[in-house]
This record gives structure tokens, sequence and C-alpha cells, in this order.
């Protein structure tokens, strides 16, 4: 019998690229095939583990590093936790992954003006009107994955095609052998 | 072949009554058993998880609440979790054995005379000189377990006897059956 491994798929990307809809989506699939599976997304950070925290570099860079505390508590414990967060700066996605157990990043690439679009939460328009300070992409940067383990580019590809690609990898690299 | 249960000792008691031993003392003796354990002591929790939180009421319970989602997060996930925190609001404790899975309220019991008479990090000291404000059992209430699942008197028993206390408790109930 083979151990299980745990893993951490580590969605970064601009708001409005579809992290959301792909880690719900990915989660529905792992769920299918018997894997433990936590979703860890900026809704449920900012309720359980982050009220108080701004959007300011520093509290920003302290929410990334606590959602890749717990992230790690269960990725080590053989479970599979699926990370949905902006998480802009790359120096911090680089210390996570050094410091972390199995961390698989997931660049889910949507071009700016594609997000702007979309503008799903209409928060690019309160950015553009300087109503929110500091948003990713307008007044605050997103610094792109040099090396991501995966590219979901959600503009051109079905989310069937994002969620094949993902677990594609982790068949190839023996995260979803069964137990 | 039955499924692991996680479950979440919840160690309470005044500060120095003796958690941080029991806890490590338990991680020892589960982990030799092949249990998976966490433990997630105040240290280690203000650290990655609440910097910046004070010790007002609400604070102190904002907290222990995002300890408790932690700790679900695990025991729901068939890890065996260790929480070692004063947690001294009944009714936190209470909302936290509904709303998590497999909650084990563990009260460490050694009075406050004993407590301060140890006084392990000079704190009572500092909270009978005003040094510190709001320190459980000075100027802020302890509030005692009303039913406890287990209690460990830590002033009168060996490290070992509250040791085998809980390992007891967690055989009857089931939770060391055996992957």
């Amino acid at each position: 019998m083979e151990k299980k491994r745990g893993f951490i798929l580590w969605l970064t990307g601009l708001s409005g690229a579809g992290k959301s809809t792909l880690s719900h989506g990915l989660e529905s699939v792992l769920k299918e095939r018997g894997i433990s599976v936590e979703v860890l997304d900026g809704d449920i950070v900012r309720t359980n583990l982050s009220q108080g925290l701004s959007f300011s570099k520093e509290d920003r860079d302290t929410n990334v590093y606590r959602v890749g505390f717990v992230a790690n508590l269960l990725s080590r414990n053989q479970v599979g936790v699926i990370v949905s967060l902006i998480s802009p700066y790359r120096d911090v996605r680089n210390k996570l992954r050094e410091t972390t157990t199995n961390f698989i990043e997931v660049y889910v690439n949507a071009s700016l003006e594609v997000c702007e679009a979309r503008d799903v939460k209409g928060l690019y328009l309160k950015a553009r009107s300087g109503e929110i300070k500091g948003f990713t992409g307008i007044d605050d940067p997103y610094e792109e994955p040099m090396n991501p383990d995966i590219v979901c580019y959600t503009s051109v590809e079905t989310i069937e095609e994002s969620i094949a690609k993902v677990i594609g990898f982790l068949t190839e690299q023996n995260y979803l052998t069964d137990a």
C-alpha cells in the first residue's frame, strides 16, 4: 500500500483571472477521486484567519504566509490543499515553495485587459476611480511567476482544459496514487 | 480496514498549569503509536497565525477561534491535534465544541496558588506588579470548564499519570484504532 501524498496547489493570478472557478472545479474532480481536499480561498481566509489585516504590502505578506502555514500543516498530513489567492509578490511565493511540503505553483493567467473587462466584482472600476487603493494590477504590482509548475490560460482554455492540465500534472508527479 | 479518526485535544488552563509539558508528552506517545499529530501552542500560534493581536477579550476570542478553525481543518482530515492555549472563556470553548470535529476538552487543572508559585516565565510577578494588564487569573477571569471530557490535576499527578488519562480516554472512545 502506498502512502498518500499531500500537496498544495497554489493558484496565483489577478483578481478576475478565474482562480475561484478553477479551484472549485478542481475540488470536485479531486473529491470524486477520493482525495481529501481543502480549499483555502480569499474569503475563507479573510473571515477565519486574517480579520483586521489591510491590503498594505506588509499585511498582504502576513496574510499569504499565514495561509501558507495552514496549507503546510495540511499538506504534510497527506491532505490536498487548493489555495486561491492573488498572492502578487514573487519573493513571498518563492519563500513558500522553499518552506512548505509539495508546493505546486499554478499561474492562473489572464491579461489585465481581460480581467478588467470581466470585472465580476466591480473592483477594477473602484480601483480606477481611486475608491480602492493599492489594487493589484492597477496601482500595485502583480509579479508574474518566473517558473510556475503549471500555467492555465483561462481566457483561451475552457475550464475543463485547465482542470485537465492540473490533474495531468498531479498524475505525472505521482500525487494521485490511491492509498 | 477502519478509517482513522482525527481529534482535537483542547488543553485549557492557567498559565503555568502544565499545558505545554502535557502537550509535548502526548505528542511523543501518540507519534510512537503511528498517529499523525500536530501541536498548536501559544507560541506557534502567535508567530504564525495571530501576529498583531492583543490580549483584549475581543482579540483573545479571535485568536482562539482562529486556532479552532485550523484545528478543525486538520481534525476533519484525520489528524490528531493537540491545542495548548489558556483559552479562558467558557462560551468560546463551548462554541468550538459545537462547531469543530471531535473536540475533546482537557482541563489542565492546577490552582492559581500553585501556578503563581511556579511562575516559570515570571509572568505572574509582572501581572501582580501591574506591568502586564489583563492577565488570566490575576486581573482577567479564568472560567473553569463545567463538563470537561478529561481533567488532569497536574499538581498532584505525575506527567505519566496525566498522559495515561488522556490516552485512556482516546482508546475508550475509539480514536486510536489503527488504520
